[in-house]
């Protein structure tokens, strides 16, 4: 392995805002960084070493790409597996795995997986397609969610009586019991090649129930210690199960008898883990680089307390974005714009985070909401 | 002004490590960087949107690249200032203003300048050439500085006695009391076009004797508070007579007799502000963003006590550069590492930096230590 000399192609599958703040940190570390993406605007597209505009499903596509490289790492599940299978049998370096993205893409090997291991999950069952979603045995209300594809809480499918089966999805999805729960909670953590593994500290997301998208989340988690180390436990019980190599999101349901359920997994840099730019010593970035390159793992521990929100394209507009209100909120202190790079915004694109730093945590909390009030992503 | 757009054509002069992490920086403000640099395998060649390879000090080339942008800052002095003036004259801005790169590249006139404006500096006078340096009335030992293109320690030449006249520089020089000084500090400062201006807080150098670079850096200052006050106040003065844009580096000396003389001045980011990346609530590169797109600056103070050490390439080894001890360095908690992407090492060039960051100032000095007898970068 040889990070930090700059001869070292690593490429990226996938090119939008999880792969342009996996390169800010890159830089530091010399590692000169490829792209694989289907959008010619994508946000890393002028930050690369090399960017190639192409599908990230297409096997031909994905290996070719893939033979221009020492080392490929994903920022995005959804891609051609096979390519990278193949890739891997010839030597090149692939992390994660292209075995823990297999298992990742599929929902319901994922819950199987977790089945079979002992990880407490939702009760579920794999059904086929709609027919079947009408025979599954499931009480009111549950979920159905497509076994593929499903992301940013698209591919979620609310089933609360008979009148909804029309609207059901009509591929294969798992179906889950509906879980009444007290907080959505995650662990982001990290695995090297060595076997080194260390997670991050528990934090807390409150989802923007419209677009089922994480719309503020707050670090560290105030949870008792009990629960949270038995979250930073259970994460690394499933990365050490997995062999993975590289970061591992751990989405999880704290219910409201005290119990964790472990919702779902994403093999990479993830939504729950921004603020650790600026809220821990280390950042799910820097972290992930780390483990893909063998490093020694970096210091999870929090710095302040952070809370983190997305900047989501304001319904009803559509087209060239405008940033209104970003001039006052810089005002405030302890206030850091992460954009994103992306020309045109739609109602819930992800355009861009904030991260308030506070050493006082409900005055984080509150900043954030002035910075929610005050940031509108607008044409 | 269109900062957070993308289209704002920003370019900068010089594509070394300053520009590398103005870049990175940038990045999260959705700004477009334009490079312009002699070398063609500039540190930030990959990283921005467009790379001209061509002179700094070319009238011609500098002018070519200017028009095609709508602001332009400085990462380095020497840059064709007749260039700029004409561009600013065409309304295209120009921050730091060319009148202030005009004054800042010539010592001599830093020199008057501090003098015009009662502000401290060690005695000085003005010559031509070896033959005046002869006449001058300094009494030994004392400093002869070019008064143009001197940079990390060249350009300087001690006169201690009759036998350096030979070794003297034969032109336009300044020659000042050697100042037998207790500490050398810096203070950075910034100011934007509304007037807002920002001092971070003092630093203390350790300069490397043999390179004349600074080597090592502890943030903050532990000197008495009167003094820290004096000399972020100095520095303010001087930004606010300037009428500066941008950032401002003023090196300075503490004397023996607890006095502060302005050593001399950087209207850029400056090597003794890269801790403020991780040591800072706001980093240099970001606040000098701030200050020439016209947005409120940020908040300077201290996050933790931070030292940093420059990668110096390794005497007698010049090639492709190899790092040693970097993973060893990585086991420890609160380093960060910053590589400048610089191909070829050679004695004592700037291959990147480390930050050592830990609420424990002595541990924090301790841990630099062990990391600087760790690292070397050899071929």
């Amino acid at each position: 392995m040889k990070a930090f000399y700059g001869d070292l192609r690593v490429g990226i599958l996938g090119g939008g805002q999880l792969g342009r703040m996996l390169i800010q940190q890159a830089i530091n570390y010399n590692v000169s960084i490829r792209v694989l993406d289907p959008d010619a605007d994508a946000p890393c597209k002028n930050l690369c070493d090399d960017f190639t505009q192409g599908s990230l499903t297409d096997f031909e596509t994905v290996y070719n790409f893939g033979k221009k490289q020492d080392l490929i790492t994903i920022e995005i599940e959804k891609v051609n597996v096979d390519a990278l299978e193949k890739l891997e049998q010839e030597g090149i370096l692939i992390y994660p795995q292209p075995r823990v993205i297999r298992l990742i893409q599929d929902k319901g090997l994922q819950k199987e997986f977790f089945k079979q291991n002992d990880i407490p999950t939702a009760p579920f069952q794999l059904i086929e397609n709609r027919a079947t979603l009408k025979k599954s045995a499931l009480k009111f209300p549950y979920i159905q969610k497509l076994r593929r594809d499903g992301y940013d809480g698209k591919g979620v499918h609310k089933v609360v009586s008979e009148a909804d089966y029309s609207t059901a999805f009509d591929k294969p999805s798992i179906v889950e019991e509906w879980i009444d729960f007290e907080k959505e909670i995650a662990v982001i953590v990290a695995r090297n090649d060595s076997g080194e593994l260390k997670s991050f500290p528990v934090v807390e997301m409150e989802f923007n129930p419209e677009a089922n998208l994480v719309e503020f989340l707050i670090s560290p988690s105030t949870l008792p210690a009990d629960i949270q180390l038995e979250a930073e436990n259970l994460a690394a019980k499933i990365a050490d199960q997995l062999k993975i190599v590289g970061l591992l999101a751990v989405e999880m349901f704290l219910t409201k008898d005290g119990k964790i359920l472990i919702n779902e997994l994403a093999p990479r840099p993830h939504n729950s883990g921004h603020q650790s730019i600026e809220g821990n010593y280390v950042s799910q970035f820097e972290q992930h680089l780390r483990a893909i390159f063998d490093l020694p793992l970096g210091d999870t521990r929090c710095i302040s307390n952070a809370v983190m929100i997305n900047l989501l394209g304001e319904k009803g507009f559509e087209g060239l974005a405008d940033y209104e209100g970003l001039n006052d909120i810089l005002k405030m202190d302890g206030v850091y714009v992460h954009l994103y790079g992306k020309k045109f915004t739609k109602p819930f694109r992800k355009m861009g985070h904030v991260t308030i730093i506070d050493n006082d945590r409900q005055l984080a909390i509150e900043k954030a909401r002035k910075v929610q009030e005050t940031v509108k992503v607008k044409v």
